[in-house]
């Protein structure tokens, strides 16, 4: 990968967007459920926040619950949040931690171990009786693996792996001066967004419209600053795709509110890179900034066709987490107000482009390639309807 | 019919529960208020609920509202709750009593008798002239019957009889000696349950779950005590379902919440039956509970595919009702618990059968033999689609 | 135009009403949309509602929101509320003005002129390089005009213009004394009604029920005056359509609460108009009320099948509300009283129509005639689908 200061992007052309019923319409959204997010890795959380054997949090996609737990053997392991038995759903609270390290449904009390979901309880009929056998009933799983302490998740159980699809290591290579692996959760928020999912996707894409809408931000890295663009010479399939970095203004030591230092930055970082935050994205639902001393992702879930949870997650050295008085909430006061500001612009965005006069969709111009790019690999997974 | 001591259920297999789309589709939804819900006998309310000529009250099912009301006559009818003028619903209050017994529209006033629904005033049309005569425009009649003191509806005017279609008396005739026609209404409650109608009967229909979700009826009707089942050489077309009976604890009196007894007994009970509560059924929709100095039963009533209402009730001896003092708050509180734990239980249920893991549906254990009979009632008047 | 004392009204037939798919099927709704709502002239306020240019206000039909806003050169434009960029949603808020009178879009700042809609600013993208050119993305426009101080939309740009479909002069002559162009807004209230927008229209278009449920109109204008019957040499064709008048009770000077006169009446009236209210109607959507020393009216917008929004406007003669202590609340409290009572009839005429045994509709009485006319007019645009 190679950092290009000053590089302009290799935007060029005027594109159209999506058409408007990408935006709005239940048949293309259960189009893009089969074809995107029931087959592609989604990045559920931080190991970390699964400290303990037992220990869960659950990630919704429209219907579909899946259930991401620590289980007995320290792992971390994912299921289908239905009971084998009359299909209870198994867990309604977003996190917790399951006793014994067993998953209970709350109707018949149906109990899975959480390794592999085996069904370990069965209290309304005996194993292996009247043709009943314990064996035939395991949680249904979804593939979980982990990755520089991120966890990831995929509803395909016989997907590749997620190393293969991300391809990594090289895709995330340049990150990993940041030490990902060894990184704690600070903070996580979870937003619910009045938009189909790729509005939220598209507006982390382009930063044209920080001036307009994100003064914080724009204090912070102004858009008047030269971009550093990070070129690769990555396949094109890889869904792990970076961005670039965008400077700090020259008043302010930290990404945040006020412009004050507050922790010792990242370790392996240049004196450049300290006054850089750079952004990359996972396809189909993830950004990240790479802040010089914290890390700020987020992942997008589509809840229906226009309506979205966003969880946002805030990460710093373990180092600085230990230190007394340690305090993140001038980096999350930053990106919660930015985020807010952007959830109210992708509301707009759903309204209008339900309107007939956006059937065609609109336009891209060229400092928005990268929406343009995400456009294409949308468009190939799920391409229009004959009938459209 | 034939009481046996400590019998064990008839199921012995493992089977199937309906598909998921059975909870979950618009279209299956549709089928069933055609094929079941507006062509069968469904139990409204007690006749007591209406005392005097003009007493009514609504039952909904879907887009359907009945007026249920004691006529003129002191009889009971039963009519569409629509205008045949320009279709306004006449009546929007849940109960309440008709001034001088008709039913008169809010928009315009047409007027209709309670007996037979005739259009008795049209204040905007002459009658006789233009072509118009009342006569043409009665209320589209709802078949009602009274048995036991219960009330009964069938929007299906052409339909069999109520004795026929739920075999009376044959079928009723173990709960004679409950008096169950002088039987007087203590309390009424109706709750809205964010599921689907079936996912309701099922769980009454079963109570395997009950030392799991219900620690107030498991302390008084223990699961380790005997079961006494209750075999019929009835016609399986009957809909009308004897259970069994559960034996109280020894420590508990009655079943409540405290076990201490505040009512006195059925005068025709033996003193077995003192000490035990029976149920019965009636498809789709009537759950019964024969407690020892009270009945219990409710009625479940779909409003969309995933939202059901249920009525219950609790009726007790007028002789006990008539005393100073006399409370049935124990009753009430012990069975309005078990209720909501109950329809805590049944939107779980919903929540999971909307994964695509559960399009082919769950199993149901031997001990669910009757919730195995009420899914082929199911199947039998709603055959799974061609396409599916 | 004939104005006949006491003559009768030309309904003499009873007829059917639309059928229930009508007021509760989504196709049919999307079908008036198209062949309606988008190809008709709407009548969207009034002229001094936009006092200054850049002052606007926003019209809802379904999911299409339109700007009307007062340009540059003080005329009125409007515009469809999307932006050619990313098709967000331009203005959100109800009415407000647009600084310098130009649209700014709140995510990227692209800029409109509010004259012919050009876009003026579009700083993510210089004007004329990489194939973009300003020229091609201009706000797309609605029709806007005015007459007699109203201003009137029309989603389809090549409709033919307001007088003409309105069958303007000779349709408005009749009201003409009035001075409408020189009215003033006194007050508007906007309501959200739970009923098909057809219900509300029907429900304007007789005063049968008036007797039933306005207690304070029957006062004012009781049903058994005489009613002065306007009869029109017009073609068919026309939507604007004119009623009668209701004569007031002897002991009201005024159509309002008390009937107590508390505005000099309009110049132009003789001693009959002066205890007289007329009613026109434009169709689709607009209810006139022409008191003698105010005009009332309301338009009808159509949101969902069955969520209907209303804006009623009282207008008063300059002179009046230019002396001090100028109060026109008891002729708002009469109507929004009125108006409210209505709509509580309407949304009950929608509950009802959802019945099965609605669905080939009820029946129209001779005095019902003005219904049966719009009846008409809506099978004539919207056909019932073959297979219905």
């Amino acid at each position: 990968m190679r950092l290009i200061e000053g590089g302009s992007p290799p935007g060029t052309t005027v594109e159209p967007t999506l058409p408007g019923a990408y935006y709005t319409s239940e048949g293309i959204f259960r189009r893009e459920l089969e074809r995107i997010w029931f087959d592609t890795w989604l990045l559920a959380g931080r190991s970390d926040e699964l400290a303990a054997p037992g220990d869960f949090f659950l990630r919704t996609v429209a219907d579909e619950s899946a259930i991401v737990v620590r289980n007995r053997e320290d792992g971390i392991s994912a299921f289908y949040n239905v009971c084998r038995h009359r299909g209870a759903r198994l867990c309604s609270e977003a996190s917790g931690t399951f006793k014994s390290a067993a998953v209970r449904c709350p109707y018949h009390s149906w109990t899975y171990d959480t390794l592999r979901g085996a069904l370990i309880a069965a209290p309304n009929v005996p194993d292996g009786e009247h043709g009943f056998s314990r064996a035939d009933f395991p949680l249904h799983p979804v593939r979980a693996e982990a990755w520089g302490g991120f966890l990831w998740l995929n509803f395909n159980a016989d997907a590749p792996g997620l190393a293969a699809a991300l391809g990594l290591p090289e895709t995330a290579a340049f990150y990993d001066r940041y030490g990902l692996d060894a990184l704690k959760l600070g903070k996580r928020i979870s937003y619910d967004v009045q938009a189909n999912w790729k509005i939220v996707m598209e507006n982390a894409l382009e930063c044209l419209h920080c001036s307009h809408i994100h003064p914080e931000l724009s204090r912070c890295t102004p858009p008047t600053l030269p971009r550093h663009w990070l070129h690769e010479d990555l396949p094109e399939s890889f869904v792990f795709k970076h961005s670039g970095g965008m400077e700090m203004a020259p008043e302010f030591e930290a990404v945040n509110i006020d412009g004050r230092s507050r922790r010792a930055r990242f370790p392996g970082l240049t004196e450049g890179d300290a006054r850089t935050i750079y952004y990359a994205f996972i396809y189909p639902h993830v950004l990240f900034g790479f802040a010089p001393d914290y890390v700020f992702f987020f992942s997008v879930w589509p809840l229906g066709v226009a309506e979205t949870q966003v969880h946002a997650y805030w990460l710093f050295h373990p180092a600085e987490m230990a230190k007394p008085g340690f305090d993140g909430s001038d980096a999350i006061a930053f990106w919660d107000a930015t985020n807010r500001q952007d959830w109210e612009a992708c509301r707009l965005v759903q309204q209008g482009n339900r309107s007939q006069m956006y059937r065609p969709g609109g336009v891209l111009v060229p400092s928005e390639w990268r929406v343009n790019k995400f456009r294409r690999y949308v468009l190939e997974l799920v391409p229009p309807p004959a009938a459209f």
